[in-house]
């Protein structure tokens, strides 16, 4: 009996990214696990912040102009995964953060503190050239996640 | 609401495999899922079969003595699934198959003409390096399959 209490989805509002929460909301309804919709935004103004190496060009409201960025850009994806689940009984959490070092390093850290059992993705993001098959970070969250990682084509 | 009618889980023995074919099997009893478990025994003997330019040591007599080779290799792994599954409703089938050209060329066919809804891998198989975290048949698999995968870790 595996248990999966809890199951991440990453949202960029690629077309692949939101078939990714329709496996992760379904997955999530049989397992009755909590579903948390992530969006992450790549800034490496966010990075000032972590080396103490701000140049007064970045300072903590900067970096707080930053996540409104990020939320803001994501709600109108989060409204869209709220209406899916409007019907279900799922427990959702939504949450933007910045990525100041990778998007991969960002998804794979918040995976591991907030103790995600699964993590389900788009093969391919909104950034990824339509050649690639696989998007580079599907590639890197599959390498380094500490937890089984559902692909969604 | 999503359909996982076919789930294959594929086997070579290897403790992440096994492990993949817990959350198969698991998966498989929520989604009431036809479960394939598949083992591929790489083989370029194989490959004379296909190309049509056996030199009279590659025989259809060889290739069977192949697929046997492959089938008695994965019979120990298929009884440990069976008994996983001793107490379940699950229907599962259980194949052998030689891989003339790759292993991942192999399950990727294999996936597509057998309308499969979700492969189900372990990260590294048996013979991957301990180094690599992410073997290459993961990947390549993660890659060009047609539907979702889970890698299992």
């Amino acid at each position: 009996m595996i248990r999966l209490k809890r199951i991440l989805v990453t949202i960029d509002g690629s077309t692949q990214s939101m078939k990714a929460a329709d496996y992760a909301i379904d997955i999530a309804q049989k397992y009755d696990s909590e579903l948390i919709a992530l969006h992450v935004l790549y800034s490496n103004k966010g990075f000032a912040f972590y080396t103490e190496t701000a140049t007064g060009l970045v300072t903590p409201s900067s970096i707080n102009d930053l996540k409104e960025e990020a939320k803001e850009e994501a709600e109108k994806w989060f409204d869209e995964i709220r209406k899916k689940c409007a019907n279900t009984n799922l427990q959702v959490k939504t949450e933007a953060i910045i990525a100041p070092i990778s998007i991969v390093e960002a998804i794979i850290s918040y995976s591991e503190n907030e103790n995600i059992d699964l993590i389900v993705i788009g093969s391919r993001g909104r950034s990824a050239f339509k050649k690639l098959i696989l998007g580079s970070s599907a590639s890197g969250i599959m390498t380094y996640a500490h937890c089984p990682v559902m692909i969604v084509k």
